[in-house]
Order: structure tokens, then C-alpha cells, then sequence
């Protein structure tokens, strides 16, 4: 049974004041907070147990390895990976990207080659494929959402031509709330023998995900929106595409022999897993996935539903605010101008003032933003501890704002 | 006035048994562990003020902002750095290094340009380097270190020739303590237009740094062993290097314009900073740094000059250990292997029964190893919170593996 006021009493932050008025933090798509289990966790790996890990025998370093390397485990769980060994840990979807980019694309495609990817994309899955572009002449095709934001499998589909050679595609949009069936783009992909990426980072905190039944080749996370550390993080790797893999960054853990002329790898996942990781960040995204599982992700699937419902209705109510998207089943992140002079940044000024945390800017979005004929937006964006009371205050901070720039 | 009682007393973890027994902490080398303000820094971070960085206009990105790009000036300073705009802030030491070797050298050198590397490198500055001897054909070069370890400047630069695009050279080694005069390879290097990269990872532990006055290109820093937590660190780069450095990992925030077909840069630092970044790793690497300077480096090497002389005095004094290495001016890190079968996982597992933790392995220096003729050895490596009465328990703790396997 999902209980709004347990789950809040998890997160300190909740509990603290803005501007005079109670923290209304609706920015949770640009990074979540933490519930306390997450904090303690950490407290307790540094304070109890700390150590480096994977080379010492000594009983600190092998607790710590223990308690690392059970997160490997705990991710593989998260996302339905049959194996854990397809767990790359790293600092987040950033790393988890430009793995793939460095790894996989570049040693295997040439000039002419192309890429598919949703104008809907973060710049963590786009800057990677800019680099191909730039630096080996890969053609980058982009595939428009629909008017109303949704982004038909069968529209990505159709822009796969024998030169396609990866799909790059979001979970869900960062901007738009849109979420993508994933599923049937892979599908349709691997039976034209084109793999894909699946970025997600938005996805995986709202809904449960599962990578088996996905069939994705990628699939990237990051832990500081799954309320866990920042610095934190994975990717899902297909054995077969890992097996295609070179080694992306060099150093500790991911060798198995170095000598001055010769150099072997170390069995993958490791392989991919360079120098000392975040240890303490990853085995508190640990903590921060069991405390996601605990509360249970079809409780948090639900109660986000509820509020996207409940956000919808009354910003749909404001007729002088444009809100970017809406298509059907989309997750409870909202993007919107105001009618008139108003910029986003003064919007997100004003609502400050309210106590209203929401993000103001691009979004990490470029594409989206020129497709949307705006430089920025505001973008509130829902998570597991907001409520009903709170989508009213966002709106009650709006009016005033529509009665300041009007 | 240096105070070890309080300087101990600032670690929790210091507290602790291991087997029955008090622990004696002798792996800072490969991690170090954390003053009571670090993890307190955290914890404030996550739970009052957490907020994503640099994207928003609200209360608490705008405090998270302040508190994670005021350490990079905390980390300008340490490193006696300029100006900050010099310092990208990262993961740690593999994570610069490989930012040097992908965003720096791989555009630049072609097959047969030579990098000079010392035999008793870390694989965090050697297997960045083979990638380009595997991917491009550039020759790597290496000196020995002399019969007692040390490692003279002179004999770097004899290693130089006309196709001497790079010395990487550590400033401390982490197996033998040898402290490397990188100002005298520098001096040489640039009067022959070779740029010289520094692996600080022990060095700027143990003693002052100074950039300026070294004069190096690349200064690459890992904060889990400067008592930051893990993942956290920074790579000091001279400005006309960073001029010439494309970017190495892409996504968020290293960007200033993402079109479909077109793409720029932020300025340099953030060109090289993509994504999401540690935010209070980097924030608790803050204040690692402020309780180092608070204790003064000064006042730290002191102390360990005084631990390395005793600890010197008494592993000298066995007559059936094997110590590595014994350059002049060295820090408080001792290797050794026992005379007879017992291997340095068999010593490292006795000593800690005795709560005494110690590294055995190839210490990710396995060109050294070859040169030593080892696989493995064990590794006793001090840090500021460490007595001359551990010195003495680890001597104890030896002798007993001495019994158990003469």
C-alpha cells in the first residue's frame, strides 16, 4: 500500500523551507533527492567498512568489495538482466554513452555510416554520435516526433536504410514526458540486424523496466535520478554486442596483464570498468534501488500516473500556457511557455519565490528546443514523493506569474 | 602544532577492530579513508541543499552550484594552479589521464611518435598509453628506475628524441615511495619542446604541490586518496595544452549549442567536463582538502618523513624481509617480500589477523613488477593518521609470518 507521507518522511530535504515557503521540488528529472537509507548507507561505508576494492585481501578491502560488487547484482535485478556480468557500473548514462560511442561505434563504423535518433534526445545521446560525425564523417538521422510529442516505432523505423548501423533512442523524454516504445523499435530493428540504445535515464526511475523483454543492446542509467548518489550509475551491454567491445578508458581493474610491450584485458564486465570507481556512491545507488523496490515500481508507476493525471488537468486549464506534449501515457514531467514576454527564467525566478523548484533552460535538449521553435522552457517534473497539494501550489505560482508578465 | 591524537580522532573508522584486534590502516595508498567532516559534508549536501548543477535558476541548484564550482578553486589552490579555469574537475586519476590520452594525444601523434613512460608507473599512466601503441602505432619508451628505486631526472630526458611527443612520469610511485623530480624532467623536457603529464596520485598526498613551480602540462589528482570520497578528483592542465585538447567525453554541459548538424563547445574548463557530474564527491573532496591545508601539508609530510625513517629503521632491520626500493627522500610507502615460499597473499592474510591492513598484488604497476622480478609483493603504505606504534604492530605482526613460514 503506497503511503505518500512514509515515502516523504524518507527525504530530509522535504522537510526544509525555500524562500520562507515549504520546498515544492518538481526538478527531480534533472536530478532526484535522496531518502535517508541512501544517506546512512554512505555514512556507514565510510565510517564502518571503507576501503578500496578488487585488490586486497585484507578484511575492510573485501567487505568493501563484497558490498560493491553486490550492486552489480541489485542493477542486473532492476533492469530484468538475465546475467549480472552484462552490468557495466559507472558514473551515470553520460559514461554509459560515450562507452558505447568509444567502444563499440567508432572502431566498427566508417564514413557514410548512419545513426537513427529521436529529435526528442538528451545531449548525453547526441553529443557522443556528434563526435562520430565530426571526427569519421557518420550521418546522423533524426526522426521528428508527432504534434503531439509522441514518437511512433514505426515512424524510427522507417528512417533505418542499409547504411543504419545503431538506433539511439530515449525511454522516455526528458522534455516531453513521452514515453517510447522501445520494445517495438528494437524489434523491428534486429530484424533488419541494426542494434539499439536504449537511453534510460528518465525511464527506469517511473517505470519498471526490463530489458529482456525489451531486447535493447544498450540500455543505459543513472543513479542520481534514481534517488541515488550523484556519480553513480550503469548500462545494460548485450553479451554479443560486449563481446564486439574494446576497452573505452584505460587503467586499474580492467587489465589482466601489463607489461611494457603487451597488454591483455580482463574478462568483460571489468573490462569496461577503469581505475578505482565511485565505490561508496555506487553501494548507495544500491541502497537506493532496494529502497525503489521496496516501495515497489508499480506503487510508483501508480502514483505518478495519478499525478500526471491530476497535472494535466489543471495545466491544460491555464489557456494563456503553452504546454509542450502530450501524448497518450506519457510520464508526469510537463514543459511550458507562457504566452507573452515572460521568459522561462523569469518564470522559474517567480516560482522560486513560491518555494517552486522547476527547471528553466534547454534541458539538454537542442534539437527539441529548435524543433519546438523555443530557446527554453520550464519543465516541472513529477517523482515518487510529490503530491496532489503540491501541483496546486505550482499552479497557484503560476497564475501569479501570468498576472505579473501579462 | 601537529596533534595525532586529534588528527585520529577526525577518523571514525580509525576506531574500529579488525579481528579482535585494533586496526591498523596501512593501505591509504590504494584509498584513503575519510575525516568526520567529509562524510558530515555529504550528508549536508544530500540533505538540506542537493540540487542538480549549473542547469538551474532556483534556490537549491543555485546553492549546489556555489558549493561544487567553489571547489575547484579549493582544488586551483592545493595544487598552487593560477587560475581554476586550469582545473577539470573528474572521477580521478584514470579518468584525467584518459582525458589526456584521447582528447589530447590521440589527435596529434601518428605511428612511431615516442612516449616516454618510467618503469614504475601506475597502469592508470601506462594502459591510456598502450591504447595508442595498439590503436595507433606510437611507440612507448621506458626508463628504469636505479637498484635502489630512484629515479634520476637525467636519465628521462637521455630517453628523449626527435619523435618524443610525451613524458608521463608518476611524482611518487605507489610501490616503492620513490618521489620523482618532475621539475627537473620538465625543465628538460620543455627546453627540448616535450610536454611532461604528472600522475599526483600519491604525490600531492604527501607533500606540497606546486604547478607553477614544477612548470608540468598535466597534473592529474585523484581525491579518494587524498581522504575525499570516491570518485571524485581533478586534473590540473596548462592553458596552452588545454587549447589544443578536444573533448573527450560528450553530453550535458560540455556543450554551448547542439543543432541536428552542428555542434559547440563550451569554453575549456566545462569543454571537458560532460554530464552530470559527482556533485558531492566533489563537494566532499572540498572539504578533504580544507581539513588537509587546516592540518597543514607541511605539517603532514613532516609527520611522515618521521614515520618513513622509523618504519625504515625497523623493516631494515629484518634481516629475512625484502624491501623495494630505498631512493633518497622517499615517501612512507614500503613493498617487501618474506625470504623463503610464503607469498605476499599468504603474509597479507596473516598480518591481518592481526588487524593490520596491507596491500598485496601487483600494486597496477606490473611493468615494475617485471623490472623486480616479481609477481606480487605486499605493500605498507602511511598516511597521516598513522603512529610509530603501528609500525610496530606491523613489525610484530611480520615476524610472526616469519615464524610461521621460515
Amino acid at each position: 500500500m503506497f503511503d505518500i507521507d512514509a515515502v516523504r518522511k524518507d527525504f530530509p530535504i522535504l522537510s526544509r523551507e525555500v524562500n520562507g515557503k515549504p520546498l515544492v521540488y518538481l526538478d527531480s528529472g534533472a536530478s532526484a533527492q535522496k531518502p535517508q537509507v541512501v544517506l546512512d548507507t554512505i555514512q556507514r561505508a565510510y565510517a564502518e567498512d571503507y576501503s578500496n576494492v578488487h585488490r586486497g585481501l585484507h578484511t575492510l578491502s573485501t567487505i568493501s568489495t563484497e558490498n560493491y560488487e553486490a550492486v552489480r547484482g541489485k542493477i542486473a535485478d532492476f533492469l530484468g538482466a538475465a546475467s549480472e556480468a552484462s552490468i557495466v557500473m559507472n558514473t551515470g548514462t553520460t559514461e554509459g554513452i560515450n562507452t558505447v560511442a568509444y567502444g563499440w561505434a567508432m572502431p566498427r563504423m566508417e564514413a557514410g555510416d548512419e545513426i537513427v535518433l529521436s529529435v526528442m534526445e538528451h545531449h548525453a545521446n547526441i553529443v557522443p554520435w556528434h563526435f562520430l560525425r565530426e571526427r569519421m564523417g557518420v550521418k546522423l538521422v533524426w526522426v521528428e516526433p508527432e504534434a503531439d510529442g509522441s514518437l511512433p516505432a514505426e515512424k524510427v523505423l522507417e528512417a533505418v536504410t542499409d547504411r543504419t548501423r545503431l538506433i539511439a533512442v530515449t525511454h522516455m523524454s526528458n522534455v516531453l514526458g513521452t514515453v517510447v516504445d522501445v520494445k517495438a523499435i528494437t524489434s523491428g530493428a534486429h530484424a533488419k540486424g541494426v542494434p539499439v540504445l536504449v537511453d534510460g535515464s528518465q525511464g527506469a526511475v517511473h517505470m519498471k523496466v526490463d530489458v529482456a523483454d525489451i531486447g535493447c543492446d544498450f540500455y543505459a542509467i543513472t543513479g542520481h535520478k534514481l534517488y541515488g548518489p550523484s556519480g553513480s550509475g550503469a548500462i545494460y551491454i548485450r553479451p554479443e554486442r560486449m563481446a564486439e567491445m574494446r576497452p573505452f578508458m584505460g587503467g586499474g581493474d580492467m587489465i589482466r596483464e601489463v607489461h611494457r610491450d603487451e597488454i591483455t584485458y580482463n574478462d568483460a564486465p571489468m573490462k569496461f570498468e577503469a581505475g578505482t570507481p565511485g565505490i561508496v556512491a555506487q553501494i548507495g545507488l544500491g541502497a537506493a534501488l532496494d529502497w525503489m523496490t521496496g516501495v515497489g515500481m508499480d506503487s510508483i508507476a501508480a502514483h505518478e500516473v495519478s499525478l500526471r493525471d491530476y497535472a494535466r488537468e489543471r495545466l491544460f486549464g491555464l489557456n494563456w500556457l503553452n504546454v509542450q506534449g502530450d501524448a497518450p501515457g506519457k510520464g508526469a514531467i510537463f514543459s511550458f511557455t507562457l504566452e507573452g514576454a515572460a521568459h522561462a527564467h523569469d518564470i522559474s525566478t517567480v516560482l522560486d519565490k513560491k518555494g517552486v523548484a522547476v527547471r528553466a533552460g534547454h534541458h539538454c535538449a537542442g534539437p527539441l528546443m529548435d524543433h519546438l521553435g523555443v530557446t527554453a522552457t520550464c519543465r516541472a517534473s513529477f517523482a515518487v514523493y510529490n503530491t496532489r497539494s503540491e501541483v496546486d501550489t505550482l499552479v497557484d505560482a503560476l497564475e501569479l506569474c501570468h498576472e505579473l508578465f501579462a
